[in-house]
């Protein structure tokens, strides 16, 4: 089992998008996203690169 | 930190194609992956879904 935070990086910047999340789905145009908590979010965004033993997932426009 | 099996989904059915992966990396129309020991893969998909609760990436044509 594991989990990862992941985050968008404008300009160069990594800002936190959602904490201990567990899935992830592209949908479209469209990424989901769901926590281990529950949380959901659904984001015009798409993956950039996922560092799993980071626990990372780096999310772009 | 955590690692993750990637499997291909064709016609329904998964089919491994790399244990313990540590790097995904969308490059244009490829996605470049890398296992915990330096394997390295550069295969024309997409990612369908990403559970990292169950340690499991599923790809797509």
């Amino acid at each position: 089992m594991c989990q990862a935070n992941v985050y968008i990086e404008r300009g160069g910047i990594e800002e936190l998008v959602m904490e201990n999340v567990d899935i992830l789905e592209p949908k479209g145009e469209n990424l989901f996203l769901r926590s281990l908590f529950g949380e959901q979010k659904i984001l015009p965004l798409r993956i950039k690169l996922i560092s799993l033993i980071n626990n990372k997932i780096i999310l772009e426009e």
